[in-house]
């Protein structure tokens, strides 16, 4: 064989496993659709470029309080040319050192699109040759979908493959779903003046199971407080293209935007690269399906990332690619688990959630406590000004496992892999309540909720 | 007996022991000297406070870097009355909820000084009365002391007591030592404006052998960049009053300053409280006697944060003070372990440590292992503006065992919980190697320093 490993996509999953199987000493390969689709949607069109706009708003939001800290000023002008260069040069920096570290390590990238012809054998169509090697590892990732009748055009409609070439901010945009992306567009446009109607279908922002109805509350709060038009149970009719655009919502009410943005619908790329003659099961809903591996039907191909459900996160891609090609090293101790995949939500919270919620728990049949601790009182959300929010730590009450951690609040996404950890290697609450913390810290308050499922409150606000 | 537990102080150890102690069901009394200085040293003249200012030095910095966020503004203008304002209700409404607190549970304050008459009776001078309790915990603190011939006043030369009614910002600033608290103020103090000089005595910032010498080093660099006059080995050699302070300094040099800053110099307060009547041994420094239970050598009275060692950490306090309690009530798998105390400093950085630096773990006969991982390559600090500084994670090379972990960057006194929580539960580096993280997130860079300590470089900037 001429590889060990080829992968088809460089994206978070590809890229993360390719590394890791480099670093155990494979010979691997990534067949890429382009030199510009190098780190996939995640790096050029999600959570990257993303995270540095909302970065922007959240300086924004620190801004308005500036006056606390004795710092005034005039004359705020928001420029987004300036914005969106730096974005690009950020999301380009990474892409480009992406590539010079494969070329280093002399890790091979293939361009165009790989398609299975047999177990061992990959097609690059773009340089029409074929690659064989040992393992497969598909990690395609999921494309934009179009909803109904509403078509992105790239002009007036957006989704979120073309959001970024939005050049000037519009003066009014109304956003599809209020979903992870959802909330966070409506945050980062409203807070850079974009007047944002967001609507969502069902009848809370976040409408997963897997975070809790008070995070979904707490912010539809604030993005109202902030200026935000939070439309729940409501739908779009119809819509006609005028001066801007006229959009009848299910509400019955009619609104005038110049822009629509899709927070919503993607759909796994696993059409087109030959499963179907090489015999690689899917399911109904065109995800693939593989064990708890990441081993597909077919044994020596594997897959990772949005292809094998509608967990569409870049590290879900990540560990179910370190997953797979553990696996084909012969080492059968890591596990696929979404339970521990944690989802971290970047709006005008950072929100964060692993494992159940309470009423999860409760679904499941435990009998769980649970140890609520607001940031109101934590000394260092106090000093930072950013003193909302809350940790949720749920608790089987009969072996102190730690079930689930719902932070909203200051750094959530960073504050939550503290809890992580200690669920995936199956430690207690103990170990959290008798924990060493820094003081003062936002950390302090995810100990103090594991002290309350033990002791009771040990701050003096309880607040849910 | 009238109480199961007394405790001298209601600072940060004494306060956090005594709720403890509480929902432990104990009854609980501390004595203070008043009700201003509920709370300690930490909240009303320490770590509370500071931590505000610097949120606001902090604040001005990220505000410097607008523009690649595409905010503009001019007209910046510096209010100290406003941030002092700010910052002094944060303390209050801290101080008054710890009070309002602890009268809602029924835990009661004895105002004045305490002072041991046996092993199981404190006098309260203040309210000239005898309590007695089953047992006592000493939570005394710590005070400024002077430092040869530089005598505080509160006017020009300020100790860390004094620097909060400090009402404008002075044009120049000269701070003696570059210890946590020096290189705290001397980043506040310059990005509020003021000119900094900064004289340490020995060969760099941050001179604790805990502390890697690359933190030092990152540390003074970025604190020149920003302008503050850094000077090491150099100390004050005399200093006369004129209009404003003119400082001979050991380098030969003369330097005129507004005021001057003692930002070194604290020693237990354990006279005058009668240790040496009922007993309690104290070691040639003053600091009072512990076993790993924090137990004195009079059986039914403990100590604990900055009376036990010259490692004065409120939440070393915390810790010591919750381990007491824990002894007192026939628990003994809680001890002491000064190891996995973190530090945690904020200046011009975050720079956090826990456990033993390569360096220590070389004097210590260990082979380590070092994965480190630079901020440079992490997206989600390039998307926050904030590339800058590391993590050293420190490994036992035969067991896997984690010695240390030192982050400098972005959040790094949050981040490094996720290796405390480790180390304290003996986990390896293979617990932080196949984690679950979230993409993007600063955490990742914790995660790729333990791949690497297995497997080599995961990112493609490697940088000590």
């Amino acid at each position: 064989m001429e590889f060990d490993l080829v992968i088809l996509g460089a994206g978070s999953g590809g890229y993360e496993a390719g590394l890791y199987a480099y670093r155990r000493g494979m010979k691997v390969a990534f067949v890429e659709l382009s030199p510009e689709t190098v780190g996939g949607s995640c790096l050029n069109r999600g959570c990257i470029p993303s995270k540095y706009m909302r970065h922007g708003a959240y300086l924004l939001e620190k801004l308005s309080k500036g006056e606390k800290y004795g710092i005034l000023f005039d004359g705020l002008k928001l420029d987004p040319q300036k914005l969106a260069e730096s974005r690009d040069k950020v999301v380009n920096t990474i892409r480009e050192n992406f590539k010079k570290f494969a070329e280093k390590l002399g890790i091979r990238i293939f361009y165009g699109r790989g398609i299975l012809k047999d177990p061992n054998t990959v097609y690059v169509e773009g340089e029409e040759r074929e690659i064989r090697a040992k393992f497969i590892l598909l990690a395609t990732g999921s494309s934009c979908t179009s909803l109904g009748n509403l078509k992105p055009d790239g002009k007036r409609i957006f989704n979120t493959d073309q959001i970024w070439g939005l050049k000037d901010f519009p003066k009014r945009m109304l956003i599809v779903g209020g979903g992870a992306v959802g909330v966070e567009f409506a945050y980062i446009y409203r807070m850079y003046g974009v007047d944002v109607v967001v609507v969502e279908i069902m009848d809370r922002l976040l409408p997963y199971p897997s975070i809790p109805e008070e995070s979904s509350r707490y912010l539809a709060r604030k993005l109202k407080r902030l200026g935000v038009d939070v439309r729940l149970k409501t739908h779009i009719l119809s819509y006609s293209e005028e001066e801007g655009l006229k959009v009848n919502l299910s509400d019955g009410s009619v609104v005038e935007v110049d822009c629509i943005l899709l927070g919503i619908g993607r759909k796994p790329n696993t059409e087109g690269i030959g499963l179907e003659e090489v015999g690689v099961e899917k399911d109904g809903k065109g995800f693939v399906k593989v064990n708890e591996y990441c081993q597909t039907s077919i044994k020596t191909i594997y897959a990772c990332g949005d292809i094998t459900s509608p967990l569409m996160l870049a590290h879900k891609a990540m560990y179910e690619g370190k997953v797979a090609v553990s696996h084909m090293l012969g080492n059968g101790d890591w596990r696929r688990n979404e339970n521990l995949i944690p989802k971290v939500i970047y709006s005008a919270y950072e929100i964060a959630s692993v494992g159940l919620t309470e009423d999860q728990a409760e679904d499941e049949g435990y009998d769980y406590r649970v140890g609520v601790v607001s940031f109101m009182s934590n000394p260092k959300a106090m000093d930072d000004g950013e003193d909302e929010g809350f940790v949720r730590l749920v608790v089987d009450d009969h072996t102190g496992k730690i079930l689930g951690c719902h932070i909203l609040g200051p750094h959530a996404g960073e504050l939550l892999h503290q809890v992580i950890h200690l669920m995936k290697a199956g430690m207690g609450v103990d170990s959290l309540a008798k924990a060493v913390f820094s003081h003062p810290s936002l950390s302090e308050s995810i100990i103090q909720s594991a002290m309350e499922v033990y002791y009771g409150p040990m701050t003096w606000i309880r607040k849910g």
